[in-house]
């Protein structure tokens, strides 16, 4: 077995650390978030820090960090509180990862990433057309991390839009129908099959795998 | 397209917009959190809120709701700030969703769910033997969200376990070695297969696909 301790990781170069402690976690999803600047840019970052927050209200939030390429989503949200995010689907994977790399702020991803803006309902932040499962959604506030200088942003779900048949009777979303894709570390992109679901636990009682539909 | 505005968010029951809401941001890492309290009771969670804050100092954080199960593992961390991540992996999936089950503060996870408690090096909280990643973390504070009352808990990763060859010699972790698994939504299971890793990304530059390995 391989340990690897406080000493191991302070004697790797910065990329190295940042490779295996990116992939420490498990896997992430890979949402891409659009926004817009007050002079009408919009921008993409890819994010793979969402994490849900709560149901009532539906609150989610994730990490920004001021010194790379999503310092533009901050100061695009600081001015103009709205976003989307929208799912990574398999076909659009290289697109997206291409989204990470580092333009300058009055360059948009979408044109760079080969990406289409689309708008929907009144929601003035743009959204990526090829992405099957998105929403839009409101920024809240901002927390500070002064122990690393990033910043979690709390944001509200305004609306959703996907195709009819990835939600349930139970209104649960069937990601996999949509070719939702995941990420681990910085670069792995990690295709999803289900397995099934299972039953609500409790104790003394056993689990049952329920349709997979 | 299927739109799913406030209005409908609002009509639904508590258990079905939790079902939404849980499964809307893709999929999730599957991890159990092992806790100890003051008295030696050892505590398993199922968390799947965990995200990436950081890697120098190597922080991540997490959601607890004091309403539910977690909140065990809340006052076990109050008392005695270690804790150990343990990946999900396929073999154990139907235990650990057992560990989600609402158990008596006194009543041990590790038994009722026939996970086998493994204690390494000096770290006092428990690791999940059948677990292949985990992670010793320390609890360094909590940050409430009066918003709906959960609390995110920020930890710094004290000593990782694994088996050599997960390792990659650019320091990434390949999950998909230790058959680590995903969740979407509060019930569903998936497997992960790797699609490969794409390289660094810059403006006017073609990504490469990197050996799948």
């Amino acid at each position: 077995m391989k340990v690897i301790d406080k000493e191991y990781l302070n004697s790797l170069s910065n990329q190295d650390r940042a490779r295996l402690i990116n992939s420490l976690l498990g896997v992430k999803s890979a949402n891409l978030i659009g926004t817009q600047s007050k002079s009408g840019s919009t921008n993409l970052s890819m994010v793979s820090s969402l994490f849900h927050l709560g149901a009532s209200p539906a609150l989610f939030g994730f990490v920004i960090r001021p010194d790379t390429v999503t310092r533009d989503t901050l100061n695009n949200l600081r001015e103009h509180p709205y976003l989307t995010v929208n799912h990574v689907c398999d076909e659009i994977t290289e697109k997206a990862h291409q989204a990470s790399a580092r333009y300058p702020a009055d360059i948009s991803e979408f044109n760079e990433c080969l990406l289409n803006v689309d708008y929907l309902d009144k929601h003035i932040a743009p959204f990526v057309k090829e992405s099957k499962i998105k929403f839009a959604a409101k920024f809240i506030r901002e927390i500070s991390i002064p122990e690393n200088g990033t910043h979690i942003l709390i944001c509200e779900v305004l609306a959703i839009f996907m195709a009819d048949d990835y939600l349930d009777e139970d209104q649960f979303i069937d990601i996999t129908k949509a070719s939702s894709i995941g990420v681990s570390g910085l670069d792995q992109y990690l295709k999803l099959e289900a397995i099934g679901r299972l039953s609500y636990a409790k104790p003394n009682k056993n689990l049952k795998w329920l349709k997979p539909f």
